[in-house]
């Protein structure tokens, strides 16, 4: 895989909650240098970087819900159209973790379904199952949900939960997923090393802040 | 202080991404046996322990934009509003962190009054200004411009961006907030001496997690 290649896996990613038109003026810039595939940033930011990445070639992805996906879902629906509005072609809505956990499936495909149906059906919507608070179990359950409620992918982590994204937890979600739904590594991968092992294992995505620290070790294997 | 009058500061608190139904049976149940003054939680969770707590004399707070508060205002506006119609009588919003940093302070101001005008008037509103992410000076103004944008409470921390309430800031805060504005401290208020450190340092309500642990050590002072 090139480098070019590599960069089209990542969604570059600024979720500070003190982060400021410095922080999204850089990844920006970043995203641009590097040719990332998106990127990703809460909701009240959408607008702005849209402004600076109009015509660029890079996707907007807006989180929702984000991190606890313990918003009510008409709430997630209005900040995911909101988003879209703004400027967002990606959403990244966290999965209803205290239903799903708690046996009510139901609410949290609902949940889901709530935030596909407010968006554009070309809006691409990945789920993030948040892997460090579920049992193996429970991710494979969460991944065919979220696969039946209508998402493009499934995602590992937040980053604000704990755990991290492992090639065991790619293969185990693209499993339950089906051929259908992408699978993007988000959670603690920092290097080159770590983001080939997770596409290794199947990811077709990596969310990372330290998106310029990969792509500078894939220009040292490329050397 | 009686124990019964402690026990009206207290906002029992439950905000774990991954809490279900037995966690806010227990919240609801402890808030009754205790006579707190309200119970803390996420949007997805409000309607369910408003049905718990009817007539029970206990406030349901909602938290709003948690705990990023990089939530669009208008998405922010509408979760305010949709908790209030599920029995909220109390929002806890997070600030604009970042805007604010960066100089914005309309937009931090905005912000605010999108959700205080989106819900009754009589519904209290809280602003979490948190408070490991500003400066003293920046802690001055931000409780200072939420007064002004119609706050009834300033807020320490979310609990979830590092830092803890201090007499210190609690003292600071109440100072810049102005007399009409209560000043609520969370994060890291886990036992009787510390609850009590804060309500003379000024607080006028405490929220936690450990209320039942503070409520037995005023048992002990008691005995």
């Amino acid at each position: 895989m090139t480098a070019t290649e590599l960069a089209r896996y990542i969604d570059h990613t600024m979720l500070k909650a003190d982060a400021g038109p410095a922080e999204f003026d850089r990844l920006c810039d970043e995203a641009i240098r590097f040719g990332f595939r998106a990127v990703c940033v809460n909701s009240a930011w959408v607008q702005y970087v849209s402004r600076r990445l109009s015509d660029a070639g890079i996707a907007v992805c807006s989180v929702v819900g984000f991190p606890l996906g313990a918003m009510k879902s008409s709430a997630k629906a209005f900040e995911a159209k909101a988003a879209v509005a703004d400027g967002a072609r990606e959403i990244d809505m966290v999965l209803a973790v205290g239903a799903f956990k708690a046996g009510d499936a139901e609410y949290a495909s609902d949940d889901i379904r709530w935030v596909r149906e407010a968006i554009e059906p070309d809006t691409i919507l990945k789920v993030i199952i948040e892997t460090a608070m579920l049992s193996d179990d429970e991710k494979r359950a969460a991944s065919a949900l979220a696969a039946n409620a209508g998402a493009d992918f499934v995602k590992t982590c937040t980053g604000f939960g704990g755990g991290a994204a492992s090639p065991e937890d790619i293969a185990l979600m693209k499993d339950a997923a089906g051929p259908n739904v992408g699978v993007k590594a988000s959670g603690g991968v920092r290097d080159y090393d770590t983001a080939m092992r997770m596409i290794d294992a199947g990811a077709t995505r990596i969310g990372a802040v330290s998106s310029v620290a990969i792509m500078e070790g894939a220009g040292r294997c490329e050397e």
